[in-house]
């Protein structure tokens, strides 16, 4: 057999490598509630239809060619309009890479900073790519403590001991997923203060695709408490505006003095290198950000109504316990069960497997977003609808 | 200031990177001719109409969504059932895996199989990806030489004489792009051949996105021919389907004995990690695959008669002549006024940033896509009307 990468061969995505046993269960004619995936657009939400009018506009008017590599004008406008309306932030289109969705974002990041023996570090748990992407590029992803009996708000002092020499960059994922935690402003200047104390070797990274989801909770733009230090901001058009499928993220470089013009100047090399994000989903996303909003609250409120059910209904389950969230559409509950004598399941994995063997719902094992801080834990979506027959009770 | 990777910052597309000197000039309100990038919609081209319906229907209909990693069922096969008919080559659907474009093809495929300090052939000239996305993961192409003077034929024996212990994959770009040239049968056997003998080692990869585009010349695809070797081919919607912009590619794998096995694994891998590519544009592909194809033989026959007058004006100016294109949409001609003494440009890139300053005409430097084997030319695209005031002649 011919030699793969080893570690491409490493890198794992637990969300969906979870998939290929429920395929198999498919195959035989189950049918597998799918709690597995963030993607609001599997349940009863659609893209709003000004957004879809505009990328077909597109499409009939001939816009099906490439498009420049760092976005078209109309949607970094439309990017920098939004970070002043809603963050207080000025950017300047220059300041704006658009992106095949938030994974590119991050891919393209890690390829401009990360070499051999360098070291991340991520929310534990955090979003799979984080950590496996590092992999790909020969460096490693370290989790920093998140606290889940304070709701999942990151441990600054656990964060600060794990910086090292080779630390290039510090993740915050804000709403966090898997944890749907918003994090407070308190920790967000700590952090952040953190970041200036060591800003000749590493810089912050916030990660803002759910900043629009949360529930009665403010979420602070990380770029918008921390003024003079370089952070790179990603945000999409995935989430709020309910079009996943049209992949496209976006990076916004906050760079007071120069600081990242060498990151700047190796992230467009690759922007470059591979042409364009979507040029009719783009035209999309300009009326996404420029358009009536009206829908963000009722997406909202739908959310929060389902947040609260599931919170409910997950903490009735004997032998789970849920913390709260108040963002994003997951929850992480604790499988508290694993703690006890004569478990039947010796890991969390397996109780995943359990559940979509016995109850035929999918859902996945919160160690696949951390093997320490995300252990004993499963991740689920809260996006299906009240009514919808939730097996877990009976699992 | 904060340090980049020092492959990223290494990282070159020339045919983009060109566009910031003219994007200067258009800023003093200057019209460029824009001759440098292989967009067909650039011009008189766009996609048909059909194809566009199966997006926009797709977008209606609420399929925004995720979807699989390795691609939409129907897509995949579309996809068999297209090599089945044009090439007779027999894949299954666990074969396919659909991409953001053939770039991202090419970037999960080196990412899964090279190691630092592996090397790739590749031929010179080719696309310059193939060389950059190498740097990114550590690993050097080395160019085998194709022969102007044949058409811009690979040579074999040189492309022999560049395997080493380190070598891991031998790529074909057929047509090419560049030089527009559509390999001949016994030279594609020839290479095959030579996969064979290092079968232990190293593996062909074909792109083939230009198949349908050649002027009264045969393509053959390389697993049409190469029946007992692995071989990886790439291909998509971008150019004969005329959707650039959509970002639609997609990865075949023709592996009989299980010799992929691993590299198929750390693929799969990495296209669960980035999600999906856009599923709208994913159902407007099947559309294009399955659909009818009357617009195919309109567009060649366009595109011929532009080359032809390509090839003869261009040979018509002192100083340059150009090799004949046998496919895609480019011409790759030699200035050989670069050669003679007193000239008044000291290499290729000279020559182009003065055609741009001189007559506004954008075209590539030649060593951006080989500094051995493209130097002293330039790469023009083909897809202008004939009407369409060229302005080389009076550079």
């Amino acid at each position: 057999m011919l030699r793969a990468a080893k570690n491409a061969l490493q890198v794992e995505y637990a969300i969906r490598d979870v998939v290929l046993p429920a395929r198999e269960m498919e195959k035989q004619g189950i049918e597998i509630l799918k709690l597995n995936i963030g993607d609001p657009c599997a349940y009863d939400f659609d893209t709003p239809q000004h957004i879809k009018d505009a990328l077909i506009d597109a499409v009939q008017k001939g816009k099906n060619g490439y498009s420049p590599s760092e976005g078209i004008p109309e949607l970094r406008d439309a990017i920098v309009a939004r970070e002043k309306r809603r963050n207080n932030v000025a950017y300047t289109p220059e300041d704006v890479c658009v992106t095949t969705g938030v994974t590119e974002s991050l891919q393209m990041l890690y390829a401009s900073v990360l070499e051999p023996g360098d070291e991340v570090l991520v929310p534990g748990p955090s979003y799979p790519p984080y950590t496996s992407l590092a992999k790909l590029y020969h460096s490693r992803a370290i989790s920093y403590r998140t606290k889940e009996e304070s709701g999942w708000q990151p441990d600054v002092d656990d964060l600060r001991k794990r910086i090292t020499p080779r630390t290039k960059i510090i993740s915050l994922i804000n709403p966090n997923n898997p944890t749907g935690s918003v994090w407070g402003r308190r920790v967000l200047e700590g952090i952040a203060g953190l970041a200036g104390e060591y800003g000749k070797q590493l810089f912050l990274v916030s990660d803002e695709i759910y900043d629009e989801m949360t529930f009665d909770v403010k979420h602070n733009a990380t770029a918008s408490l921390a003024k003079d230090i370089p952070i790179v901001t990603f945000n999409g058009l995935s989430k709020i505006y309910l079009a996943p499928g049209w992949r496209i993220g976006w990076t916004l470089f906050r760079d007071h003095n120069g600081a990242l013009a060498d990151v700047r100047k190796a992230y467009m090399n690759q922007a470059r290198l591979r042409l364009c994000a979507s040029t009719i989903a783009q035209h999309g996303a300009v009326a996404a950000l420029n358009g009536p909003q009206d829908h963000v609250p009722k997406v909202v409120a739908k959310l929060k109504a389902r947040r609260d059910l599931a919170h409910k209904r997950l903490n009735e389950i004997p032998g789970v316990s849920c913390a709260r969230p108040d963002g994003a559409f997951y929850a992480f509950p604790k499988i508290n069960a694993l703690e006890e004598p004569g478990a039947p399941w010796r890991n969390d994995k397996e109780f995943v497997l359990d559940v979509l063997r016995e109850a035929h719902v999918l859902m996945v094992h919160g160690s696949g977003f951390d093997s320490t801080f995300g252990n004993n834990h499963f991740r689920v979506v809260i996006l299906p609808p009240e009514e919808e027959p939730i097996a877990l009770g009976d699992a």
